[in-house]
């Protein structure tokens, strides 16, 4: 076999993967109950269902035929109107958004476009995994400041300052965050457009889970003076629709930025899916999308993350968290447990896993700072599930104490 | 607005992508006759429709969920029994099969797999244009050999040797062939098998059209001794299956090769869409797709080839041109014509599509060799239109004559 690629020596597999290989493997063994992966367990709203299977029967032809690298021209002017109402920013559909596959394109596309080799990307630790190794697929250099539970997860501008270099070239930033829920400060993003601004760098705003907030709203860089001629921002479907197999979600930036981002679509994917993105027209129809949102994704997900909040501090009482804000994961931090117990959170995952038969990600795996921290997702399992698996949790670590 | 990536400068916007938007202006004033872009105008197999619909209602979460990065074993499991029972292949389902976002997804996942910095990929003048911009973008450099119509398009491998050189790191070849519908002559491929290994380089080979044939078959690499190891196979379902908008195709190669593609489709795309693997499913069942080729495709296009070989010698006696016996496109040589009407290929097609509404794609957009030619394809269009099309065409060029 000829050699393969320099650049595979430094793009890790991604451990979430690893965890799902571990985890297909565990489930014939018995019943697992899943904290770990993100995927929602919420059916799509019913209407998008019936709306592309009444398209598909009547048109198929049509509804599986090609589209446009940056995807149906309805679609991105439906997006455009819901960012106007719910974030008060404005796009033109035709040449500021791009509909991409999946948010993970979203990322890759941006980061293509934006960062050449040895330039840096400065992300949180932790953050999540995918971005470390997709700005090291582009070339680039990961640069990054930490942030802590004292804090609430909020990043500082003054450890940011300390970072920035003649090279920095572009900042990720995700909020609500995965894995803190973490919704990011106010200030600290108008502080980071004056930085972006001053040192002449990109801001990366990964918004994946902008719609699943339960008190306080999402703040989008682009409302605020400045930001928008240096501000790329990365939105999935995934999360809100609860239709990740369809591979579907946008970017929106300046003209130039897109264009850049489909010039390079058209050699990695050559363009969106087509009968996702019908299935999406429906979606902003008729206010089902901010009905979907409100009455089944957000009061189902609050529950469960109440839910679990009370039970971690029930059987988990020496451990330190902060109650999500938005998005669908806690991290906890377990250190007064794992020192206990010997182990490292990978162990300590790995153990669960075998002997309780639950998954939880280690928090090693966002981040060095995420060393002594698990991840734990309340989006996949119901109520008494998760009742269950942190009853399993609490015994596990008990047997130690 | 900060700077973008130097990859930009050499990366140019897909040409046939400029004409669907000059072709989407057109549309709005009238009857357009497209011999453009190769999209399938056929409905898919009914049987997909019905079974995914099914599907989609009676289990609207499952069927919009994540899949692995590599997608449904099921799925690649009857990928194997296929191609054991139509080229003779063996491909383990399990590692030397991935699942990608349609054949381009698969060639740039190939390329980034294997080409470094400067290394140098080959590929045919003229060929399928995505290739070119596709090895830039990875960092590789491109090198070209001849084909011509006097060959009927098939390479040499005396000019093969020539261009091969130490940087030599794969070779891309495409057949049955866009835009030429050339299959390859089985000694060539058994020639190329022998320099890859003497010269240690991969071959990467487009199978896009494999089952898009009309008299012989396709001769499958992998099938000669030797070429397992070294050769990665992409294919696509968008032409078997008449289903370019589910974006989905596959490729096969040795197992460290498909573990490196998953691992950079991690952070590319993470996984295929999974409604339209489902959808798949069906079409490798109960014969359904070998039947589907054979009652639909192959003769609906056969037709239509004939027909416009009949045409292009009726309307335009003096071009030049080879009977395709694969895909769906004729590459005309009309230097005849462009002679005596002092134009070239561009300026031929773009006054073609404003005085006639009549799409054809300039054959220079396939490489220096394409150079006073077309391409036109005979998929998108009916009998009739084919025969109006090439009446149209017929008229536009006697009026210089």
């Amino acid at each position: 076999m000829p050699s393969l690629s320099f650049r595979l020596a430094y793009i890790q597999a991604s451990p979430i993967r690893r965890i799902a290989a571990l985890l297909d493997e565990a489930r014939r063994k018995g019943d697992i109950i899943s904290f770990g992966g993100g995927a929602p367990s919420l059916p799509p709203p019913k209407e998008l269902i019936d709306y592309i299977t009444v398209l598909l029967k009547e048109k198929p032809q049509r509804t599986v035929s090609y589209c446009g690298t940056r995807g149906l021209p309805e679609l991105r002017e439906l997006i455009a109107e819901d960012l106007k109402k719910h974030f008060g920013v404005d796009y033109d559909p035709k040449t500021e958004i791009i509909i991409t596959d999946g948010g993970t394109e979203g990322i890759f596309l941006a980061l293509s476009a934006v960062v050449d080799k040895n330039e840096e990307v400065i992300i949180l630790d932790p953050t999540y995994l995918g971005y470390n190794e997709a700005i090291k697929l582009v070339g680039g250099r990961v640069k990054k400041i930490p942030v802590t539970v004292e804090n609430g997860y909020q990043p500082d501008l003054e450890r940011l300052k300390q970072v920035i270099s003649p090279l920095t070239k572009a900042f990720i930033l995700l909020s609500p965050d995965n894995p803190t829920g973490r919704i990011i400060d106010p200030e600290f993003v108008k502080g980071l457009v004056d930085l972006a601004e001053s040192h002449d760098f990109w801001i990366i705003y990964d918004a994946a889970y902008k719609y699943i907030v339960f008190e306080e709203k999402d703040t989008w860089p682009d409302a605020i003076p400045g930001a928008k001629e240096r501000t790329i921002t990365i939105n999935t479907f995934s999360k809100e629709a609860s239709i990740p197999g369809f591979r579907l979600g946008y970017a929106t930036g300046p003209k130039e930025a897109i264009e850049a981002m489909e010039r390079i679509k058209q050699y990695v994917s050559l363009a969106p899916n087509t009968v996702g993105q019908y299935a999406l027209l429906k979606f902003y129809e008729d206010g089902i999308k901010d009905r979907y949102l409100r009455e089944v994704v957000i009061p189902t997900y609050k529950k469960r993350r109440d839910l679990m909040y009370e039970l971690i501090k029930e059987y988990l009482p020496e451990a330190r968290t902060v109650l999500p804000k938005g998005a669908f994961y806690f991290f906890v931090d377990i250190r007064y447990y794992l020192e206990k117990m010997r182990r490292d959170d990978e162990e300590f995952a790995n153990r669960l896993l075998y002997r309780k038969n639950v998954v939880v990600i280690p928090g090693s795996h966002f981040g060095d700072m995420g060393k002594g921290h698990v991840r734990m997702t309340f989006v996949s399992e119901t109520e008494d599930r998760i009742r269950e698996g942190m009853k399993r949790i609490g015994a596990y670590v008990f047997s130690y104490l």
